[in-house]
């Protein structure tokens, strides 16, 4: 791979100036960046790269925030259920929660929106019927042997990415607070905070914003068996206040409760499908994020510099694919990634530059506290696992930049890293610039994937795969990210009307119940109707897990009349269940594809063929409607021969050939055919060498690999 | 073991005299029997042994069936949903349905029962919306891609024990019809039949029904590969009739429908919580079964004979612990058992004679097919195996006969199976005559099983276990059977209103929905409320699988708070899991002792004390309440080692030492003393030899035992 410039950004330290210069050329770096922790040295600053500030807007004002604990970030609590006896009960609130973290608001405004709940009867207690004081309600006349549980406002005294790394990497420094700008002292404080920082840093070329206002989150408890009580990229719990609760009543016409967020104990989280008061409340945290922020990056943008933004931490309320990012008038994004549909998540947003942030972080441990840059770990083996995993999207989307973070002076007993990095970073632009001449050949198969969000949140299912990696959905989606095909993101009410025009797949894939299978959105006898009607002209839909499923009527999967299998969720335990011989369709299934059991599938009736089986249950099915076909998996684990198989089941259902051009003949390897650049792209995504063969229009191209390899071949 | 005599009844065969008297006398039968297509001859009806007559009232009536078709018994069955196009859908009735069981009753009385469902959008076709001509349903003007079911009557051509033993057997005389004895007609022509022959049958000292008038529901479809479509074992499909339905009307106000009947395609299966309707239905044919039984039971005995009822086959609305029971007249009961709750159900019975039917049936091949009385089959093996199972249920209730049925000539290739009847036979009798003098002695602990039935359906949860093996609580029922513990079955509202007084630990064991875990039942909150005061005052509630499990409000079990543990149905992927640490308590849980993990329960809090784990999930858990305790079994199958691992853990949950009497130090022994007797009775439930040592009120008894032994001392 020849040695190329640009598109790279790298972390620089002070008292390292020589190593950080040496890596810039050594990796062709454009850009230097600092780090949480790490500040930039003038002679960096001075060597002619762009420069990166990193800005986390709401956090490091501690003094502030101790003159305006009223501007302290919120969140709604819940203590956990309590069985009252004979006589009045009293609740600590704080029973169980981390008290670093919280610290109960029991302002007269607040106190209005605490809710006591008697969760045996599932009824709210009136408010005269308990009262509070010094941390403990008391429950005055309990109904004996029924549990109750409060739900109250409690400050945030330490900003979660500030408290996760002085856990992680033993931090000793002051605990910052975050600040909420939702209230007007905190907006004028943080403007001008960020209008002397711009006055300040006039080598910063670019301000990383990590990421606006609002951390993702996560609430930690007391009890080391289980700090992380709950945590989800997606949900927008750490935004409330008093405020912006009087704001959204005025502008909404009604009250959200702290029931709105509590949620029987749940909370809102992102993998059930949102609430109507959840969606408004969204919309009403992204029009605010969007407006001040939009501010703060005018400001940026007076001093001469770019304003980019982090999509972790800090994004909620961002929502980089909702109607008010543009907005913001961001110039940049940036992603941190481990897989490739983050790649795609990251790539697919409106914004003239998309950059990827490489794991591993150049930290001593990594994510869940495994070694990386210390005795014990092997950072090169871990970068180049997920480089394979986000190459391969990057062959089908464009990425403009790449980039590493964390500390510089790690890598000093890591060559073998520095070298893979150098690796990662040419092959980066050796096929960012495949892109600049046209995209890359689809295969004719338009793949439509519909779940409760949708567009407005495709890819990703809240968080990292190794967060998500328990729905079959992530599997999907990350299979998807390096096929050859054409990709999007439809909602249920989306799918009813219109959206799956020109699509030839739909798939819905989930656990019962979820965003992803869809829930109540089965309600509607009209879903199942238009896509049964749309299959019977020719459509396949592709269910997974357990597609469609919603408890009522007659059997449990809402498209089981088109998938030809359904659930037994108990009831039909007396009844007899088909059963079948394994068929056997050439080329379809390829060796070493596997479908994990679900034991509660049944076929619906003798012409659901059955297409694999593992513990006596059908895993792969498909089911002829009219034109079109049902094809169920019973899960999906992602891997090479797996990505294959979902491929070929969705061209061999569509009624397309599995014979298409740039196929490899083994499923390790996957290839890009760019035809205005002329440049055949072939990847190897297993760690052994292999020679591929692949199928092109003008014949067979055999290509030797090395293990992870790349080869790019002009025409 | 002393050879006696009595209490053993065994199939006569005509041809097969000498055979049937040797053996006779070798198992020290007192009375003789015929059987399905077995009739005895004067040489053994003269030998002075009493003389079963089975009979099945409601078949052998061929000629009445052609010439009355009205009086053919019925059922509802309902089509598999079709999909409509643009245009009128056709649904052929019979399609999938096995055409020697059943024929569309389209009489005009018939057609008014009949239902079009529109099952997408879950909706009644208005009469006017469809007509029937021919077989065949034509819905004018379906919404199209919906999906249609029809719901008809059909008469039942073929009775179905009939037709399960020409399937099974080979038979091939002609197909038996059932007569529905609802009809005047049928009532009429019956009595007269059973008239002429208890007058034609001077040697038959006991008429045996088989059973009354109804079969268990048994639906079979005209695919190979799926034959039985639908079985229930206490399911009252197979009473209907238009008369029936007007009948109900008439005498309960209101009508049923055929949905009542097929219930979206599920049936009333009696797994899941019955209706409010199928109550009535079922109250209601068990008035109409008790009375015109006892006009039989009557007739019977004007002729100087007894009347016994097999409690299986055509039993449904005898309902042997049913408020109706006892106007029927019966002399004696008999019920066909594998297992040891099956020989406690039968025990229960409010009637003066209880007598076992055995397996393996005298039969070529046993259920399923297994080659029993042929070349490949081990009939002593399996009665050996039953006979463990049955034997430690005798301990504790008083069964006063046992039996075999079939063919007795196919026993000459089989002299170990004789031998081994007969010291089956000699058991048997040495364990009844210890009740005659007292009960058994129990330890001091009450339990009550609670599920939708209770003590209307005790011990059963419908047909035998390996029917029913895939719920906890068979295995539950099936440990308990031979425990020395009290045990009684209850239902939610009788555990709500007083039952559990005196009761020492409850048991909910089962599935999510089910009859067995409540479903329903636990959307009342002063169910929960009212179990968790009476845990709080000292009992024990033992969850098993998924106990109390609801889904809406806080959590999922409504016992939540009592046991410690919850179900995560998908909304709690977000939160922490309490890691634990397994607390060995010295004695608790034997050696061997396992319980499959459920890998969706959490703990709810760092109280709840983890027993034992399986791959990484909590299995046994116990969280005090009070003076009370919550535990919880992820599962239970049933084993010498669980068996004892449940009475041990009722034992210590309720405060009570492991260390009790008429234990011994070997869970694949157990004993029973008779204090009124001063018998102490040690049997081996396994194959092998072992030598227990038993804790008695006079000491330690050290007992050798051969396998499967059994060994009785006086004190």
């Amino acid at each position: 791979m020849e040695h190329t410039k640009g598109g790279f950004t790298m972390p620089g330290e002070a008292g390292y100036e020589k190593l950080t210069l040496e890596l810039a050329a050594r990796w062709g770096a454009d850009v230097v960046r600092d780090s949480d922790g790490t500040k930039l040295s003038d002679e960096i600053i001075d060597a002619g790269y762009g420069v990166y500030s990193t800005i986390c807007i709401i956090r490091e004002h501690n003094e502030f925030g101790r003159a305006h604990p009223e501007c302290l970030q919120q969140t709604f609590l819940s203590t956990a259920p309590r069985i009252a006896g004979e006589g009045p009960l009293k609740i600590h609130l704080m029973a169980g929660f981390f008290d670093e973290q919280f610290r109960v608001n029991d302002g007269a405004e607040s106190v209005g929106y605490w809710q006591v709940w008697d969760r045996t009867a599932n009824k709210l207690v009136p408010r005269e019927g308990w009262s509070y004081a010094d941390g403990t309600v008391t429950v005055s006349d309990p109904t004996p042997y029924h549990a109750y549980t409060v739900s109250f406002l409690a400050y945030r005294i330490w900003e979660e990415i500030n408290m996760y790394n002085h856990v992680t990497n033993s931090w000793k420094s002051e605990h910052l607070m975050p600040i909420d700008p939702r209230l007007p002292q905190a907006q004028e404080y943080l403007y001008s905070y960020l209008d002397r920082w711009c006055r300040e840093h006039p080598a910063t070329t670019v301000v990383r914003f990590t990421s606006m206002f609002y951390n993702f989150v996560w609430i930690w408890g007391s009890d080391e068996r289980c700090r992380s009580l709950f945590t989800d990229w997606g949900s927008y719990d750490f935004t409330v206040s008093e405020k912006a609760l009087s704001d959204f009543e005025a502008e909404y016409g009604y009250a959200l409760t702290a029931e709105d967020f509590i949620n029987c104990g749940n909370f809102q989280v992102t993998h059930m499908p949102p609430t109507a008061h959840k969606r408004d409340y969204m919309e009403f945290t992204q029009k605010f994020v969007a407006s001040f922020g939009k501010k703060l990056v005018d400001l940026v943008h007076s001093y001469g510099k770019k304003a980019y933004v982090f999509y972790d931490d800090s994004w909620v309320g961002v929502e980089p694919y909702g109607a008010h990012f543009k907005e913001f008038g961001f110039d940049g994004i940036i992603k941190c990634v481990f897989s490739g549909y983050e790649a795609r998540l990251c790539a697919g947003v409106p914004a003239k530059v998309h950059e990827l942030r490489l794991h591993p972080y150049l930290f001593p441990v990594g994510l869940g506290g495994a070694p990386t840059f210390m005795e014990g770990g092997d950072p090169t083996g871990e970068a180049r696992g997920y480089w394979v995993n986000v190459r391969r999207a990057l062959l089908r989307a464009k990425i403009d930049r790449i980039g590493l973070g964390g500390y510089l002076h790690l890598l000093e007993g890591f060559p073998d890293f520095v070298d893979y990095i150098a690796e990662v970073a040419d092959e980066f632009r050796a096929i960012r610039v495949l892109h600049d001449s046209g995209s890359p050949a689809v295969l004719p198969l338009r793949v439509a994937v519909m779940h409760a969000w949708g567009g407005f949140r495709p890819w990703t299912l809240s968080g990292h795969f190794h967060e998500t990696y328990m729905h079959d959905l992530i599997h999907i989606n990350e299979a998807l990210s390096g096929l050859p095909v054409d990709v999007k993101f439809v909602t249920f009410d989306e799918a009813k009307s219109g959206a799956l025009e020109g699509v030839d797949v739909v798939i819905n894939a989930g656990r019962a119940g979820t965003a992803w299978s869809g829930g109540d959105a089965w309600a509607d006898p009209e879903l199942a109707a238009a896509l049964t009607g749309w299959v019977h002209k020719g459509g396949v839909f592709l269910g997974v897990g357990e597609p469609s499923a919603l408890p009522g009527g007659w059997g449990n999967f809402k498209m089981r009349n088109v998938l030809g299998v359904d659930l037994d969720t108990g009831a039909r335990v007396c009844h007899g269940k088909y059963t079948f011989n394994v068929e056997h369709v050439p080329g379809l299934l390829p060796q070493g594809a596997s479908v994990p059991a679900h034991d509660r599938i049944y076929l619906t009736g003798p012409e659901t063929r059955v297409l694999a089986e593992a513990d006596g249950a059908p895993t792969v099915t498909a089911h002829r409607v009219g034109e079109g076909c049902g094809v169920y998996l019973s899960g999906f684990r992602v891997n090479p021969e797996n990505t294959r198989m979902l491929l070929n089941l969705m061209l061999w259902a569509s009624g397309r050939s599995l014979r298409q051009p740039w196929l490899a003949d083994t499923p390790k390897a996957e290839c890009a055919w760019f035809p205005e650049a002329r440049k055949l792209v072939v990847i190897n995504n297993s760690g052994e060498a292999l020679t591929a063969r692949v199928s092109t229009d003008w014949g067979e191209e055999t290509v030797e690999l090395a293990p992870c390899g790349i080869e790019i071949r002009e025409r």
